[in-house]
């Protein structure tokens, strides 16, 4: 998977990035970047301003400014998918427009998630009008399909629209729906056709790579990196249904707790660095008693974080 | 009430003004200060970038700039309550700073609407965090309530915790669950000690009148704003029941259609004015037989919307 993933640079595990904050609440750049410098030493793609990277807490600003320290940190944006879906079709051209200039071998893009019950025909206009006033025929877009959240679900039917409309620009999905049988009809109606599907978590990685997926899009990729990424690199060995076995127990921990805080909970235990505990409104991070307990549960199933520590530093 | 309304002049009915936009997706600042200077004029405040202003389809700049728009045109910001809650702390911040600075009588804050499933604890903080960046001894909040889209509800829990810790800066309630009983909590609960009850619809503006409400905020009103503020000036008449009867005619032939698109639908027919039909992805706009046909319902109900095409040029 290394070798493919230097010529498909997007395929395999990549990780909504968590995004440190300072006791103020402000993003802390290095931090940020040390982090993502351990990902990618995981094989783990930047798939930053995602759901769980509290992204849709950021300004465009703040994201921008963020994005830009990655890029002048060495970091490669062929590596990097950062989530540029917003309410306002101004914030999301703007982020869409600069990751894209960056070289970001592609874009995670929410549909804009205030108003519900929408008609595909409206969120068809809403991908449209952003393809083209970006304007760049660099442009990847990943669609976020993620109706736990956003409630602003990606139906088949829209995808194949803008498949036929855009089939340079719309390169894949993340379904973050948790519905198998909806990854599945991915799958097989448009993978074929070189639309990448990632789950949106490593519990559907073997069977989704089984099916011709291109890998996953997950949370817990922040904190078990390399095993996640292992599994996508070897799935065809004959060991992969007791390594897919190992991946769930560890996410079936994390699961018991709100994701975001226990990710920084774990990263911030493992990692020696409290800092990173810290999580903005509406989000609550989690409590000693929470914490101790995830650490012991974690314990138990003979989780590490190998090189965090160090990569702290 | 236009007395009472001189002195507290966010008491009576709001409308969420809906927002024009020009062919390239736009806003049109002298569209908006028509349309704002009419439903003044109709003894109607102006509780713009709400829900059904599509609102959270404009970035922060757009809405401060509309905003600075409407106060150079002389119009009073006392009667001004701009949606000022967003996804991100910073961008709630920058809006409510600038809107309490250009003195408008109250912002109506959303809470962070992304994330699912918050706990009271988290939605205490992010207000919390707003007020205290502010800073503002004139801000004035009104609570936004509206499960059915936002996803994300203020408890009476949250209210009471709010309203004990920041008494002089948590002034209200924009109620928009559609849910009678939860209304009459409120109002029983808050409105004693001065906290504003407004239904988000005048369905309730009758029954809110009679326990004590402080009027209503309702997409309706941009086009039937007088006889809503006529009620709520007159409801404790003879013909209060009569006057509820004929406003619920109305809004139910509107609840009929997407209601954004259908509102446009009508200040474009009634204002002779085509351009009010634009709406922002991933709104659609009504087709020319839906257009019809709203019409001819409107016009069997004997709406009119006096003053409207005047006001248009």
């Amino acid at each position: 998977m290394s070798g493919e993933q230097r010529t498909r640079p997007m395929h395999g595990v990549l990780s909504p990035v968590v995004t440190p904050f300072d006791a103020d609440l402000r993003p802390d750049p290095a931090r940020f970047v040390r982090h993502c410098r351990w990902l990618l030493s995981q094989d783990v793609g930047l798939a930053v301003f995602g759901t769980n990277s509290e992204g849709n807490s950021l300004t465009t600003a703040e994201k921008i400014a963020l994005l830009d320290t990655l890029v002048e940190a060495g970091l490669p944006p062929a590596r990097m998918m950062p989530g540029t879906g917003t309410c306002a079709l101004g914030d999301t051209v703007e982020l869409t427009r600069h990751a894209t200039k960056l070289g970001c071998g592609g874009v995670l893009m929410l549909p804009p998630f205030y108003y519900k019950g929408n008609s595909d025909e409206g969120l068809y206009r809403s991908y449209s009008e952003v393809i083209q006033r970006v304007g760049d025929d660099r442009l990847r877009i990943y669609l976020y399909h993620i109706p736990p959240v956003a409630q602003v679900p990606i139906t088949l039917t829209l995808i194949e629209r803008l498949l036929k409309e855009y089939p340079g620009t719309i390169a894949g999905v993340k379904d973050s729906s948790g519905d198998w049988a909806n990854t599945k009809a991915m799958l097989d109606q448009f993978q074929p056709h070189g639309f990448d599907v990632f789950p949106g978590s490593e519990s559907f990685l073997l069977p989704a790579l089984r099916a011709g997926g291109a890998g996953c899009i997950s949370a817990t990729a922040n904190v078990n990196p390399w095993p996640i990424a292992r599994l996508a690199a070897t799935w065809q060995q004959g060991d992969a249904d007791a390594q897919q076995a190992g991946l769930d127990a560890v996410r079936g921990v994390f699961q018991s707790y709100v994701m975001i805080p226990a990710l920084k909970a774990a990263i911030a235990h493992y990692g020696d660095d409290a800092d990173w505990l810290t999580v903005r409104p509406p989000l609550v991070e989690l409590d000693a008693t929470q914490r101790a307990d995830l650490v012991q549960r974690l314990d138990a199933v003979a989780f590490t974080m190998p090189g965090l520590a160090v990569a702290a530093r």
